[in-house]
């Protein structure tokens, strides 16, 4: 397969016709949703600035960029002696830094808060496995410029409304906080870098309890003061209680942190519609360094991970264009490949805009196109897409291929003006 | 511009909301269009192996490949002698070449005719000028498998069909065969190659005249006899006439050929919808070198260039493909990047899927977030977008810079559950 010339760069992928409608049918729906809610659809370039995709901020991503060669002149092989020195641009690997060059670049032609969609690709070097590409698609939302918790209310609900409409399985909407992370590494005498490594532990609490926790963590090393003090801590949390415990214990942390979580929690079980849980839940931590205040995720039943997450990033859009101002901003990202590839698992049907019927015409009527395309005319007109060819000798076998291609009506082409009936296809 | 690092790289855009909904309207529309024919979009990777790319039919745009470094182990700077050395990748500078490799792989798994639509970017180092980008998109449809002229009225058909979504002003469909202008060449002495130099000069002829264009010719150097010999012919071509007068002089051309020309163009003309003509255009040779048979291209009046273009290319796909077999293909390109230039001109307004409304809350009701997303979905409920930000203290000019991103309603929120009315913001 690997070398195989016909196939797609390794990791990279080309999609027939029925796949190519899910995507769009995928693409189109999030839009809609999104829409709604406010939300108007952005495109930034592909091909980037290497400085800009080098800039420290994309963790583990920079690494896996793939490079772009200069072009004519610029190119000299006898001097080079890095690749750098052989590379101006770069494939974007995510959406969030060319996003920030372009708020940077368009603020002032933008609302005072901007909502912006951007469902695009993105290309990523990584070791090529099941379920993971080269060249894929990231579908994200960014509520910019609004510093208040109603972004974080109008994302999560955006998010939910939007994947409601796919009749997916029961899902629930995790949402924790950096800085009471943060909070709880430091009370417990944690560094902050540990935070990590020390929750996947904590998060195995349900598997081997309290006990298996803190011998596991002292394993690995940590300070058996901080062990006991955490475990102290975690120990008292007690279900639905968790976040008005922690509010006690880490006194820390602004109480409004807290508050901020309660209040946006409720608001969304309130508003969101569609079968979804939303809880607190200690052991998220999300990924990328640069969030700075609440982060969530979004899991299905069934399926062992999640489709979707995100967070606050206040943060890193001052950094990137080396502002001293923050910037507030909090983004909410649908995984798009993992949701079309839940769609599929699950036999999704993308509705028709229009039923494709099999035209066929006989040998001696080839050269009809005129009144052949009328007829195609006088069927669309009856809201069907039309698909022409001629009738081959083994008429069953011709339309099982078309069958197994997505049709499902055929006809006859007739030279007079009563056109035939349309047929169904037999079921394969 | 060219520095700031802001922007994005030279020649490549972004796209403002208002910019990227037309941009995605006219996308849906060619796509709704096209799809009545049968038409299914697929979609190839935008990376491509490098030796695809360098197969020599792609002509000049072979020069503007956006060469990708290779990674890792593979990349070795101090052995390396070529750019090739460093390079195993490639951006696609077009979608004829990917769709020749996607059709090898997967013509077993499509009907025995393929419809394709692809609509996708493509990259080129092209020096940048107004007009011109390095990264763009190209709308293309092309019917594999089909050697019978029913393609071209397909193709025609449906392009005229996409094309009068738009209301453009007037177009005109212009249709050449290049067997008729080899027989040309070949029946007056020129080489084949010469043909496009030939043959702007013949262009020249409502303007300077049969003489002018002797004069011309022969000072370009072309043999005296090969000028009197062509000047002879086309000073015999009578305006409708001219396919007529052809087929008697050029006795080297096969008369099936004129035969299949004035099919196109009277079944065409027949069927086409709009505000539309189609003619035989003598002139018309088109750049690229695989073109087999008809060619043909839409000019719109008081636009200065062709706005879609295409033709037969039927030994194309077996050269790329090294396979000894012809594979009859035919393609109709719609200009999208001009399309889209047009329409900007044209002030054309996108349709909206819903209107959206500003929806201003006062700085106490800052917290009542449950209850503004609760106005909003009876907002959504009866079709509104809703855009949620605070009263800033000038009104006046908030709604000035909403009605200058496309808002044309606001409301105020009201706590209550009798909502404030839908009104609408003043005019700039």
């Amino acid at each position: 397969m690997k070398n195989d010339p016909l196939s797609p760069p390794v990791g990279m992928r080309d999609f027939l016709p029925q796949k190519k409608a899910l995507r769009n049918h995928v693409r189109d729906t999030l839009i809609r949703q999104y829409e709604q809610f406010g939300f108007g659809e952005i495109e930034t370039s592909s091909v980037n600035r290497i400085g800009l995709l080098n800039n420290g901020e994309g963790g583990d991503n920079e690494k896996l960029i793939f490079k772009i060669l200069r072009r004519g002149e610029k190119l000299n092989l006898e001097t080079a002696k890095t690749g750098s020195d052989l590379v101006d641009l770069g494939l974007r690997y995510d959406q969030t830094v060319p996003l920030a060059r372009f708020y940077a670049k368009n603020k002032h032609l933008m609302t005072p808060v901007a909502k912006v969609i951007q469902i695009g690709k993105v290309w990523r070097a990584e070791r090529p496995q099941k379920g993971r590409y080269r060249e894929f698609v990231q579908s994200d939302i960014d509520i910019l410029g609004d510093g208040s918790s109603f972004a974080e209310v109008e994302l999560i609900t955006a998010t939910i409304k939007a994947l409601s409409a796919f009749e997916l399985p029961r899902f629930k909407v995790l949402i924790n906080d950096r800085r009471i992370l943060s909070g709880l590494m430091d009370k417990t005498g944690f560094a902050e870098a540990e935070m990590p490594q020390v929750l996947i532990v904590l998060d195995k609490m349900d598997k081997i309890g309290l006990q298996g926790v803190k011998s596991e963590l002292e394993k690995e090393g940590y300070a058996a003061t901080a062990v006991q003090s955490i475990a102290n801590i975690i120990g008292s949390l007690t279900g639905d209680n968790a976040l008005k415990t922690l509010k006690e214990k880490l006194d820390n942390v602004d109480s409004a942190v807290f508050e901020e979580m309660e209040g946006i929690i409720s608001t969304v079980r309130q508003l969101g519609e569609g079968d979804f849980d939303i809880r607190y839940e200690l052991a998220l931590v999300r990924g990328m360094g640069y969030y700075t205040g609440p982060i969530f995720e979004v899991q299905t039943e069934g399926y062992p991970w999640s489709v979707a997450g995100g967070g606050r990033y206040d943060k890193l859009l001052g950094k990137l264009l080396q502002s001293k101002e923050d910037i507030p901003a909090c983004g909410f990202s649908i995984g798009f490949e993992r949701l079309v590839m839940m769609l599929e698992d699950r036999n999704f049907e993308v509705p028709r805009s229009g039923e494709k019927v099999l035209v066929l015409f006989d040998k001696r009527e080839a050269g009809m196109h005129a009144e052949i395309m009328h007829m195609c005319t006088r069927l669309h007109a009856k809201g069907y897409h039309t698909f022409v060819d001629k009738k081959r000798k083994n008429l069953k076998n011709q339309l099982k291929t078309y069958g197994e291609n997505g049709f499902r009506k055929y006809t006859f082409f007739r030279p007079e003006n009563n056109d035939a009936a349309v047929m169904d296809i037999p079921a394969i």
